[in-house]
């Protein structure tokens, strides 16, 4: 970290600057220059209120050089996280393909994509049991009995199942659920994320609308704080100026986060355009890009469905795209 | 509602959106073009779900005329809310001033504060007892012996308190807090807003750091929909393009909001910029443009607090800035 | 486009607008609800002015459902537009690799780099002779000196040159350029999008930081009023809340420019990220996503370079990129 | 300027960046910490090109301490620069009036328009004479007619005339102009910059629509660099999500601009919002916020004017504005 002093500091308020940095345990290096002096704070600073240094009479600016998260940090731990759901990896170059309804509906329709999904090449099953809308008069998911439908699928495919989280009080019911989702809406629900820390299941962290990177790790370094440190980022479109896709899909996050960070990323093509006709493209660009997977939105009957929009697509959709993702992803890896 | 359909739609699709459409209850009054076919739709179009129609294959657009909010809707509801907190009023014309440290620290700070911005004219005190931070590793706040000294200061004072609730199972420590702030980051924490629709305090909640003037009343219409008509709204802030300051103030939400909505804006000058400078130019404009209040950080010592940012300003600019307010708050009124 | 009426509308103002719309040659389609007037028209409203009739006294809102552009709307040319330079062609089908130095320093920097990129596949040469740059003290390119030394490296390699205008005054010096390109901040500079109109050459139009596709295609669609048909459109990266990348990279806008226009779509991965490392994959996602070229910054020594940032990767890494990009532009056609 | 090297750097590199940067003739004060090195540059670094220094294998991160602007910088010019024009005064306390509609359209009209307007005391009239338009097919000004009626509204009122140049080919029939206007599209146009830094007549620069405080205080300099200090900063809103509004105005562009840079700031409250009954609430709150003035579009009949839309006020409403806003003016500078 390296604080930039205002022109002639108060000496007394230096002095009882660099004691409390000290007091941090971090080393201090001043630059006097001619108008200016800096200093360089050396050692472990991501315990420092940046915020706090700032306010202080003496200072003009602070720059953080250093990131503020450990546990997320490719830096401390350089291989990448490899995390097992049943009989599946995600991660260390594997392609995971999370596949299913926006919203479990009925045993009949969960099963039947299930069963098609897992035709296709999907290695786990994904289906809306609370769903986060924007509305109060919109459908919002079967919740309990939505639960306990995905259970039902999963025995019958052996399939794992990945299921949004929305409250911490909805926890003691996802037991058999495989890898609990956090929704882009959630990313900064601290209590939530800090609930999910005591958990011994994998953790699916969306990244927010307007979330940036280091604001997504930093949600991450929350559950990991805890002692779970099973989580797999995704990125699902950041909210921009553009209005005709519903979210601009941010692909350079797929290679900054795995140089930042030594978790798997996995991409949301389906909710990120809001279109149909974007997913296959995006998913082939996601995979193109060195992404660990694709949670993608299938549906047996779009224009029927309670709570999809145009973004699902279909089965015979998905089982063709994902013949090309698995060409693609063996070319990036020569 | 417009639903603009494909060339030539398939018949039997177009009459089943239509019964579809009819049972719903809504009119529908068709403009047949010699190479475009659009459907009005007449009547309460709030229960629609825009997705599903659009998801149509014979669908190629569909446009909202009608806002899909209606508690919140001025249109339902042309005078504006006027909300009772103690001895003070919220809206109508009156002008809100809550002021308070960022969080509570001891009983001596949050007293002393107190008794401060109460001399200086402020109507409510605030403080934080609960803090979401970006990361957990900064002070998370005093929690429930933070609304304890809230409730000292607000005996010792007589100002109503406002504080922020981060998740449903704090709600029973808020017995004796006046008005529950729900943050920019919890705006579309559903459940946590189902929830605030059944207490019997008002609610201010802030406008999330991506969320849209629509989304921000969608959010109030959650709170309403349960039965809780007291929302007063809050802006702090988006998130832009633009670094230097925190978040960017957006002024205009507060005609729009106020055209739209019959309920009272009040605005964060202190989070929006982070800089304690910007505080008092941001706090004129938000009171000339027509705010209904402000909530201002202040704090006896903004080097040495926990939290506390560089946006705080001291009591005596507080001071100051109150006698500018209440002159521009007279000017607009004219 | 629609017009929503405001509830009882002044008859004579009403009986003005629908003379003055019929007058345009459009057809009107009123629809008569219990509260609400919508007037459906139909026809050509490519020439309405949509704030025009927005600011009637009788109007709520005016949308529009067909897109204001006609030359660049593939509904009105649905084949692709395929534009040969040289002895290639863009669009349809082909893969263009434009490749080169940020900036032309140097008669032996030009001709070494063009040489080593035509030997590993590129099918254009880039350099900068005329540099934008945001401080007025930063190099701003060798200009006519540039365009000298591009000719001297096209006339060895055989390679057609794309290289940026920055004003309508540097026209008559580009005589020998093959494609002119027009920089995202120039992308609405209308005096200079009319004048390359009347020119007959390609215009590579990048995408300016923070335009919407529709201005995009409006921007095209103001060279091609002029009789310029031979527009590429390139995206580059929007600006967005994030930081860590220069800008972010729209890759949704490929497939969705496809849908919109028959024009052929480039991508220029250098400068939207910012990074040399995010060169390769962002490369490998555009083309995935169905791009029709990418446009890459390559130097023989980014160090040493005047402008280049850190954005050009060397010719060995440009090579072991495009083995990759022919699979992945096989996969995809599939 | 902060050079954080990467781990372990090479020996030689370093000292070739070392003798290097003092060629630049700046100051090294390198801190080296048990695990990462860091140089602290003192001294002019303005012309130090900071991607030029990223681009090194041995360099981690620069982060930019000074600002890259000198001119334009406060710093080194603490006092307000005051612009003379005609008999009024731009900045330094004066409160700036530019008024008068968005096209010219007749020596009627703007006759008329001029006269009333400095009736209400306005002390410039605006008036579009080349508009720039996002469509070729619409109205795009009455061009040189339209300065020359510009010019007779002059002389019949003695207001001083503000219109936009688009293009260096226009200059020449700028003689009449007071004040020529860049807008927000060509805030990059750098060709242009320089050609009006030759000019000897004052320069209203509006903000592009995604450019930083920076951008817009790098393009003044551009000007300034000319020799031409007359630079009139002007906010005119940005782009962000939210679609309700044309653009955001960022009030808080005010206070930040007045502390970085010694030029005066004006505020164009008509095309932030792009709707009339946000004129006056903007206006109020841009004078609250400390703006040396405000360009407002008035118009004697907006709906029927060719090219504005719905962000034209009429006569009486401006004429009502002017009273509260030198209310307001004279509270914030008690």
């Amino acid at each position: 970290m390296i604080v930039l002093l205002k022109q002639n500091p108060d000496k007394a308020q230096l002095d009882s600057l660099i004691s409390w940095l000290e007091s941090k345990g971090v080393e201090i290096h001043p630059t006097v220059g001619a108008t200016q002096t800096i200093l360089g704070l050396v050692g472990d600073t991501s315990h420092l209120d940046i915020d706090l240094i700032s306010a202080l009479d003496i200072v003009e600016a602070v720059r953080r050089v250093q990131e503020p998260y450990k546990n997320a940090n490719r830096k401390f731990h350089p291989q990448d996280t490899v995390i097992k759901v049943g009989n599946t990896q995600i991660g260390g170059g594997n392609l995971t393909l999370i596949a299913g309804p926006c919203s479990v509906e009925s045993e009949e329709q969960i099963c039947e994509i299930a069963m098609k999904v897992k035709e296709s090449g999907a290695t786990m099953l994904r289906g809306g049991a609370f769903k986060p809308r924007t509305s109060p008069y919109s459908f919002q998911g079967l919740r309990n009995e939505g639960l306990r439908l995905l259970s039902i699928a999963k025995k019958l495919t052996g399939l794992p199942i990945v299921t949004e989280i929305m409250d911490i009080s909805q926890l003691p019911n996802f037991d058999d659920v495989d890898v609990i989702q956090v929704g882009a809406r959630n990313m900064q629900n601290f209590e939530l994320l800090k609930a999910l820390g005591t958990v011994r299941k994998p953790i699916l962290l969306k990244r927010g609308l307007s979330s940036t990177y280091e604001e997504l790790l930093m949600s991450a370094e929350y559950i990991m704080a805890g002692g779970n440190n099973e989580v797999i980022l995704c990125e699902r479109g950041i909210r921009t100026f553009e209005t005709y896709t519903r979210n601009t899909l941010d692909v350079a996050a797929i290679p900054v986060l795995k140089q930042l960070s030594h978790l798997p990323i996995i991409i949301d093509p389906s909710h990120s355009a809001g279109k149909s006709a974007l997913v296959s493209p995006l998913s082939c660009a996601a995979v193109a890009a060195g992404a660990d997977g694709l949670i993608i939105e299938v549906h047996n009957d779009p224009a029927h469905a309670l709570c999809d929009g145009p973004q699902s697509i279909r089965p015979e959709a998905f089982d063709s795209l994902v013949k090309k993702l698995n060409v693609i992803s063996d070319t990036i890896k020569e």
